[in-house]
């Protein structure tokens, strides 16, 4: 396979986003990336945009003619793809660009991510992301995602004996991150208190628990390893490239507390890389809620399963741990544009391992892994990247 | 880049299935396909879906891990992405299994199509449909496909004097091919009096110039070539693959009569399959409206632009024409399940290869071409075959 590197990086700010439309999202973070990256409109081969429910939040099916066109490019007749996998819609767009560029048919992709959600015509947003969910066995008898993350967490808090204050402090560490990210919904700290506090959505999450409804767009551009120099002097390479499924619905799993499809493509990604989970300098996994985040942390093996509160407690996830985990802020503070958030996590990889990650630079960054789930974690994409 | 064949296919009946399910109709095509092609679960190394529009059609999106949970195979943890481009969006399916298994990430992949277009929750299935034109630009003002396609049609008519006659031979055509398919929705004859007199959607379209609302799946087994011959000992050979796009919106064309997407896909497929148009002896084109298919075969090249109405005249697309199009019956008889028509496209095309057509099948059918538009041509997806 041929190797493949990320060139360039766009992100618009991440939030309620009135003044913006779902296309300008999307114009505005592809020419971001493309102006970083150093490429002109014609060297572009293929365009792949991931967005979950276009066709629900904005009335628009078609996102990937859609980019293609309102990026200015509509002349050039460059292919444009879009993918889908609910939340994990970013992830799997990197990956299909990825592998486009390893089979020999491009040399150079941009990659999108977008949701609006906020400005929601008919359904709400969250009947809308139910629909990542088992239709028939879960959304249709009215459950929705906090109520089955909040299944996850209780269930772990019974096995493992985690906290809510343990819960409560990936919250309160995410905003940490959050408040240095100029790009995020929320640039502010918040207490242990204040989350504990917080009205509760689906026991034991409260509202500081759960990631917020976001309208934003991110984008990357990548390019076949062996010619990235001839367009930036800090190349980022895709060294690992996983994905793995699961059940839809969350009662069909040996263990609700384990995604299995974490552990998959975690499994592939550190083969391919040829590395173990020890090599990772840091990681942006998908805390849509906070029980999510020590989840992912278990089931990549940062630590063993059961012991996520516990890291947590011992702050071995703040950005000067052992592992720096959600430095962007993640998707409670960040936000969660849902078909973007795969994209964007790369982002921020791409930004630490070149040193451009400003306020929440982190030092001997060289090693960085982007964890993006779908639904309850029926699918999982995990990209290693390394600065070249 | 490694060579990629078709080595198993399947379809459901297409038609107004009430008693069958969205994920009944994945696994039945799905299920067909790999018995088909000779492979086991443990063989597939990822699957790939193409629908529309299912989270609003059906209220689920997040349909890749869906098809990898409904197939029974969810233990093997197989990754499965759900791409969408339209109507296209089966083609696309088809492109991004291909270049999976040509980058070597894959060796084995399954490609679904799907749509579930009849028993529709909440907005009406031409609602939907519409959310494939330019949001802002068309649907937002009303406009729907009959309407976008019929603008195509009365400019054809003015520029090169085709007739409503010469648009209703390619309906009683493709009626013809239709009615020899055991799987197609209309397996009835018409006559050109029919369609004339049919009444009319949108001037000069009456009823039986258009597509119908369809449900079905379609599904295809995609194999690296050097390791076909292992399951299967009729492999067809994929050996062109192109795509493009062009504006979403009608309006922004250059000539609302030529299919730009399908001029620059199509010079794509015929470069990397080292052959000319001269070289195919059949092809499913993308009949939605019998316009379409008079553009479609102009815009291939089979034509020269203008003479499509005048080559239905003279028979040259009928079986034992020139160049035989739509033998499954098209999207006209056959039906539009609008994601699985690009991956029933190819299954048709196989069959004609391998010779297993039964009453349709053609004399000495070595190259056949699948041509799948994305609504009015803002994206399109072009593969040739050859039977190895």
């Amino acid at each position: 396979m041929r190797e493949v590197a990320v060139i360039g990086v766009g992100l618009t700010k991440f939030g309620e986003l009135w003044d913006k439309s779902f296309r300008h999202l999307i114009a505005e973070a592809g020419s971001k990336a493309i102006l970083d990256s150093g490429i002109s409109g014609k060297d572009i081969d293929a365009m792949y945009i991931g967005s979950m429910s276009s066709g629900r939040f904005v009335g628009q099916e078609h996102v990937g003619a859609l980019v293609a066109d309102c990026s200015g490019f509509s002349h050039l007749h460059i292919p444009a793809t879009r993918v889908e996998g609910a939340c994990a819609s970013g992830g799997l767009a990197i990956r299909e660009g990825y592998l486009s560029i390893a089979s020999g048919m491009n040399d150079i992709v941009v990659v999108g991510g977008i949701e609006k959600m906020n400005d929601v015509a008919g359904s709400s947003a969250t009947e809308t992301l139910a629909t990542a969910a088992d239709q028939e066995w879960e959304a249709f008898f009215g459950a929705t995602f906090p109520g089955i993350y909040a299944m996850i967490a209780t269930r772990h808090m019974h096995e493992y004996g985690t906290t809510k204050e343990q819960l409560a402090q990936v919250a309160v560490k995410n905003h940490a991150n959050g408040a240095l990210n100029p790009y995020a919904q929320y640039q502010n700290e918040i207490t242990i208190e204040q989350v504990l506090k917080a009205s509760m959505v689906a026991y034991p999450l409260g509202l500081l628990d759960c990631s917020p409804v976001t309208d934003g767009s991110a984008s990357v551009v990548l390019c076949a390893a062996e010619r990235a120099k001839e367009f930036t002097s800090k190349p980022v390479k895709i060294i690992g490239s996983g994905q793995a499924s699961d059940t839809l619905a969350l009662h069909s799993r040996r263990d609700i507390c384990t995604l299995d499809a974490t552990v998959y493509a975690a499994k592939m990604a550190y083969k391919q890389a040829k590395i173990t989970v020890k090599d990772i300098d840091l990681a942006e996994v998908h805390d849509c809620f906070t029980i999510a985040e020590i989840c992912a942390i278990e089931d990549l093996g940062f630590v063993k399963k059961g012991e996520g509160g516990k890291a947590i407690d011992n702050k071995i996830t703040t950005r000067d741990g052992e592992i720096p985990i959600n430095t962007s802020g993640g998707l409670k503070a960040k936000g969660h544009p849902v078909g973007a958030t795969g994209v964007a996590q790369i982002v921020e990889i791409v930004l630490q391992l070149r040193g451009d990650a400003e306020k929440r630079q982190l030092k001997n960054a060289e090693i960085g892994l982007a964890h993006n789930v779908g639904g309850s974690g029926a699918t999982c994409t995990i990209h290693i990247l390394e600065a070249m």
